[in-house]
This record gives C-alpha cells, structure tokens and sequence, in this order.
C-alpha cells in the first residue's frame, strides 16, 4: 500500500513543504524542490513587478489546493511525492488572476479549477497510456480555458485582463530591435511558462533549471533563442515577440523532447529543435484560432507539438528512447530524501 | 443469436411501441416506458404551448427512425430493446425544428440526421470502450452540429430559429427575481433537457423520472437548483438563466453521476454535486465558444463534465463503483417484460 | 529486415520515381505509377491554366520532401514503397501555394510542413489503430491547418490567397445552371481533391483512377455527381458548387466506402451513397466553422465522414468487410514489379 510510505514521508519536517514546491518545479518537468522554491520567487517578482501580486498568490492557492485535492481523493502518492498534483494547479493560480478581475469569486472559482486539474490529469493520463503520451500541462489548459470562456458569460469573473474578441486582421511585424529588446524578449520567452511577462524572472527560472539539470537549462535557453529566431524570420507580432509569447511553449518543448522523453544524442537534440520550430507555427496558428473568443492558447501549442512528436514511436539509432510513461509514473526526487 | 429473442419480444403486442418510450426515457437514463410516455406528454404540451408543433413531431420521427435504423443496420439487438437506438434521435428531432426553418427539407435533414445517430453511437462507443465511458448523447450533439452549422450555407434547411454569429459581447446578470420565477426557471432547466422552454413540461419530466427512479427524480431537481443557484452567484446572463439554459446539462450531469454511474453514497454525493457546479462553468465556457457561429452547445457540456468525472476512474471508500460500461451495455428494461 | 527489401528495389532504376508518383496516387487510394502521372499531369494543367505554376512545383516539393522525411527517419519501407509516405505532402505541397503568397519563407513552410506529415502520419496511425482506422488524409489536414492560420500571424507567409475572417452571413444559392455549367462543377469536384479549379484536370484524374481501378473511376464520378445534387437541392452556395468545393470531399467518401474499405456489394454501395450525403452536410458545415477565421476545410469533412462510417464496425450480409487497417499498411503494388 503506496499510502503508508506516504505516511512516513509526511512525519518527516517539510514533507508537505516539498511536495508542493516539487510541484512548481514540474511545470517544466523537474522533480526538485530548490527548483521550485527559486521559480516562486521569480513569479512573485514578476507579479508585484508588473503591479498585480494577485498572480503569485493564485500560484500558492492553486498549487495548495491541487495538491490537497490529490490527496481527498487518495490518488497514488508516488505521484504527489514528485509535485504531479500540483504542476497543472500552479498554472492555473498564474492564468485567473492574470486574466480574470480581483473579485472574490475569482478566487473561488481558482479553488474549483485547479482542484479540478488533479482528476482530469489523472482521466487524461488514462486516456493517452495506451500510447506512451502523458497529458503534459494539458489539464490546466482545459480546465483554464472553460473558466476564461466562462469569464465572458458571468459578470462575477469579469474578463478584465483578456483581449476583446476580435476576427484575425493585421499586426505590426518584428524589426529592427536593440541587443537588449532581444535578450528581454528571449528572457520573457522563458518567464512565460508561467504567464510572467518580466525578463528578470526569466533569469530566476534559468537558475531554478540549473540547479535541478543543467542540460534542462541549457535547452529552455536555446529553445527560447531558436523560437525568438524563428518568429523574427517569420515575421509574427512584435509585441507578441517582445513580450516573450511566443517562447513559452518551444522552451517546454525544448526541455521535454531534448531531456524528457528521449535520451540525450546529436539525432534527439536535432529532433528537439524541429519541434521547436514547429511549435512557432502552431503557437502561431492557435494564437489565430482563438482571437474570435478573445482567450488565451495557454501552454497548448506546447502540448500538441510534443504529442506530435512523440506519438510516432520514433526510435533513434545512435539512442534509446525511454518509455515516454516514464515521467507520467514519476521520477526520482533529487532532493531530501 | 440475440436476434430471435427480439423476434420473440417483437410478436408482443406494443414491443416496438415500449422500444420507442424506452428510447425517449433514454435520454434521462431511464430504461422505461411510462417514464418515455410521460416525456412525450411534457415535449408535446411544451411544444404546443410555443407555437412550435414541429418540435413534437420531430422528436416522433427522430425516435422511429433511429430506431428503425438500428434494426436495418442489424446493431446487437439488446441495446434496442433498451431504447438505446433511439434516445440520441429523439433529440435530434426535438433540435433541427427548434433552429431550422419548417421547410420539407428540413425533414429530410431529421430522418439523415437521426439516422446517422444510430451509427454513430456505435462507433464512438466503440472508440470510447476502453476507457470505461459511454458517447452519452455526443452523437446527438456531433450529428445536430453538423446540421446546424449546415443550415447556415443551404437556403433549404433556414437558419431561422438560431442566433445570429456574433463576437462575445456584453450581456445582463441575473438579479432579484421573484420566487415564481426562481421556481420557473428550475422547472425550465428539466424542461431543457429535451429543449422545451416550459416549467410545466419540466414536472411532466420530473413526473416521468419519479415513475422509474425517485433517486433520479430528486437529482434532476437538486441538480436543476444547485445550477441555478451557481449561475445565479457567478452571475450569468439573465435571460438565459430565466429559460433554464443553465439547467439542462447540469440536471444530465447529476442523474449520470449520482445514479447511474456510482453506487449511492455521501461521497458519490458530493461528487455528483460538484460535477454540477463544474458544468454550469463548462456551459457558461461553450455558449461563448459557440457565438461566433450562433449554433447551441446542445448537450455537450454535460457529456464533457461528466466524461471528465469518469476518467479517472475515482473508487470511493464507502462505495463501490460499478463498471461504467453498465450502461452502454444496458440495464434490465423496468416495464412489461 | 524490412529495409534490405527496399534496398533491393530501390537499385532498379526509376524506384524513386515510382514511389514518388505512387505517392500522388494514393491520395485517391491507387497505389499505382500511371495514376500518380496522371494526377501530376493534370495539376500542371490547373496550375498553369490558372497562372499560379507555383501550386504544381510546390506538389512536387512536397511529395519529394515527405516521401524523403520517411526514408530519413527509418519509417517501415513497405509503407513507403506504395506511397504512403507521400500523399500528405503532395497535398501540402498543392495547398499551401494556393492559400500563401509566393515568398521564399512560403517554400520553407511547404518544406516543413510537407516533412511534418509524414511523422504525425505515423503518430495519427498509431492512435488510430486500436478501433481499424486510418489517419486518411487527415495529416495534410492538421499540418496544413496550423500553416494557414500561422500565415495570418506572420508577415512571411502572407495569407493572400485565404478569404478574409468573417462571421457567418448572407450567401447565394445556386440555380438555373446550363448542362455544362452542371458538367464542369461535376468535374471540378474531382480536381479540387488537389485543390485545382479546373473541370479539364478532373478528366485527367478520372483517367487516372481508370488506369489503376475502374470502379474507383467510376465511384469518382458518382459521387461528386450526388453530391453536387445534394448542395444543389439543399440549395447551398452558388459559386462554392460551381467551383467544386461541394464535391472533392463526397468523392473521397466515395472511393474510400465503396472501393478500399468494403468488398463491392449493393449494400456497401448504399452505404457508400449515404457516406457521400452526409459528406456534404459536414462540408457545409465546417465551411460555417472555418469562416471566423478565414482558413479552408480542406478534406477534413472526408476524413471525418469517413470515420464515421467505418468506427460502427458495421459487416453487411451480402459482403465481408475487409479489415480496416488493409489500406493502412498498404496493398499490393500495380506497377512494375
């Protein structure tokens, strides 16, 4: 019985402590708890950096309660040791009080949607098993969704901080920027992941990688620099490129197909970086797809691509490709133990 | 050969009569005759009352013929004595008249319509067999969407009754109504279930749960009220809230939670309970998912919600969840064998 | 060892060649040389008659690129060889030109997108596989989906031959036709598989599938011909049938129902007759669903009708349905071995 060893595990100090500071770190795939605890500081710096500190506590309640919420329904515990209950939770405390305005059903509503992240995890890894995919940071991209689609119909979440809804129509291209707009937005690419539009906490996240897996570090970098290079040459929205949107998802597609789900080789860097490109224009795509309801695409391109990705079973010559369950059934922890 | 024990049933005077009210009592889960008669009585004097007979009519022939076409396509003969053939096509029925102009050819598009149902019942449980989940009523909605979607591009099926494609756009919250029209609006959630804007409709509904299951009578109208009271503090729109349009997939959500797909039990309880909550955001999410087309979200936000609350396979302490395949397989029919 | 076989045939002269032309073939299932040239043929034709050559060199671009992308990352040869790798990206290779302004960056995205197939082919497939489905065409449609809209977010790839978004609205039907207006709309269904508005290119497509399969020929012409009655007296939108665009779909359900995935018969033939109806609603339909954002349908309502009608595992008394995954790990080649 997997709960006992929980049990002991809890006795010890910080046990819970850990559990949901793991859980920040696994938004981008690290079962590290210094990993976790250096990416709150960064979006607690970024949110009371851009005035709305609303965000870095969202990200605390919904860790918390995707995490408790994993325990009520006594879920396996082997996940919620590695911060499995809490990575979607996290996103979701970033993504309502960065969209939604600061009312108290806003934060009710974090409540039932992240809460609601830890079975539909569990409900989608079930659906994807049979083909080796995990659902990634789907969950909290699904249930995110319905609560800013929601936020348009119901006056109590008013849709403050979303875009009006609008039909595609024209946008300035990127061009001609400073050395410094560059490093910005390919700091702010990194910051993204968790909705943080500041280039200081990209830096904060770099570190928080580095400490858990340099070779983590080094691809959410480069991910975020090859996706910078791409949208440039593609010419997409220069706001969108300078506030670092579209970085977020290559760099999570960087971390997952180059240190995840394919052992390190020349064949899976060069695959990761195909799916880096790859995620430009499906970031791209999506970010079309969802002007008429005025939502944001969230982490999805990020999803789709690695999908796509890894869904073909490609296996390389010169590697071994672990079982892409591995990290749906967890990790070892680095830390603690 | 399950075939010939049909062939006995149907020697029976009234078998394919009780078929057909089994199928409409279907689409509450009830494998009952009296319950399908009464749902009949209640779409028949919802659909007088509005001036819209076609509604009535339609949902006669979109139960016969997906009825009929289960037979003709020979599909295991057990899922139709059941109603299982035709719950998805009284639906369609009651759907095209509602938004389509009565053109003939609009009766063409429910016999196609309803028609296609029946197969695609079959296939998408098919696909969702392994998963333990039934396609509840997403045929109906797959098949509708096409249908109306379609109407809006062929002059011969006439998008009169749907809303016109619009950006999302401002709307009036809910507030202070009086009792009566509280009362109405719960009444009008169950009424909406099969697409009536009636309150009396939706006791004949009640009425026609209570004859073949108290527990799902009183979860239809638990759930109808717990809708309610959420869009009403999240503050919806008032007009859709005062035509029971928050009701009608939350009411599905409770009666396929709370008794058919859980044993009954406090913690199935709440399940149920806060399955209703999260549909309610699911429907406020998808009726802004769908304005830029102006087609109805039918009953997807409870097959969403309640596929969501069966994935992931929850085992509840004090109760013992049976297999969710129970019902696509069938139930022992209640009435007259 | 798969790969020794194709060593081997690739040493006869011309094996490139004729996996490449057998690749433009099997995108109306013929694993056949002669039909693949007779294809290409007949879209050099409709590209230059409408001054847009870019759409032909991009056909073969894309058909090189995908068909090499397979070879590149060890795809199992035998789907290679009967050009399974290649009609995806033959039809990228058509579509994107058509929707794209003619920069370089366009030819890079045909490159990319064209190589994505052939991978998210293989993923699709494995998904698929569970319930005897097959990917269909359905990668072009994915792939090139998220192009098209990624044109609109970057100024590279301008979208100048894409309508403009649009909410739903106001539309001519067709009617009063002369017989040869009938008979070139009835043609250009056929070309318009390849994305080409030319009736002279469906005769050299009808030829093509004559040379390889009579019956495919003929369910060709069959079906574009209901199909275009159907959009006719459910009176869609008069220029969408004049160019064809009502029958490219309904003629892949028709090929696929009638000739690939059931044995000949009277019943399959009428379920292959209903599978082209249907094709037309759904096409009706997504044309509504795509307006918002201005992209096409392309064949998606031919993958999904398709689906639909093979899901249901339904085995006719007078045929016995072939497996379904037959087409997928391919058929016997015509030509030349």
């Amino acid at each position: 019985m997997e709960f006992s060893n929980t049990t002991i595990e809890n006795r010890k100090p910080f046990g819970w402590v850990r559990m949901l500071l793991r859980g920040a770190g696994q938004v981008m795939f690290q079962n590290n708890a210094w990993t976790g605890l250096l990416f709150l500081v960064g979006i607690f710096w970024g949110a009371y950096a851009s005035h709305n500190g609303a965000v870095a506590w969202g990200a605390l309640l919904g860790l918390a309660v995707s995490t408790a919420t994993g325990r009520l329904l006594s879920l396996p515990s082997a996940d919620g040791e590695q911060g499995l209950w809490g990575f979607n939770g996290v996103l979701v405390g970033c993504a309502l009080p960065t969209f939604i305005g600061p009312t108290a059903w806003m934060w009710v509503a974090v409540i039932i949607c992240s809460a609601l992240t830890t079975w539909v995890r569990t409900g989608l890894n079930n659906v994807m098993r049979p083909w080796k995919i995990n659902s990634l940071t789907f969950p909290f991209v699904l249930c995110t969704w319905f609560f800013l689609l929601a936020a348009r119909a119901m006056h109590s979440i008013p849709d403050t901080g979303m875009s009006a809804p609008a039909l595609p129509a024209a946008f300035t291209a990127f061009h001609g920027a400073s050395f410094t707009g560059l490093l910005a937005a390919w700091l702010r690419g990194i910051a993204q992941v968790f909705l943080i539009d500041s280039w200081v906490t990209g830096l904060f996240f770099l570190a928080g990688l580095a400490v858990s897996n340099i070779r983590a570090a080094v691809w959410a970098a480069a991910g975020s620099a090859l996706a910078l290079l791409t949208a440039i040459l593609f010419r997409a929205s220069a706001g969108d490129i300078a506030a670092g949107l579209y970085g977020f998802s290559p760099v999570l597609t960087a971390i997952a197909l180059a240190t995840v789900f394919y052992k390190p080789g020349l064949r899976s860097a060069l695959w990761a970086a195909v799916g880096v490109v790859v995620t430009v224009f499906v970031q791209a795509g999506m970010n079309v797809l969802v002007e008429p309801t005025g939502i944001a695409t969230l982490t999805a391109p990020f999803c789709i691509t690695t999908w796509l990705f890894l869904l073909p079973l490609i296996r390389f010559d010169d590697v071994q490709r672990p079982d892409h369950t591995d990290w749906s059934v967890g990790r070892k922890p680095h830390l603690g133990k």
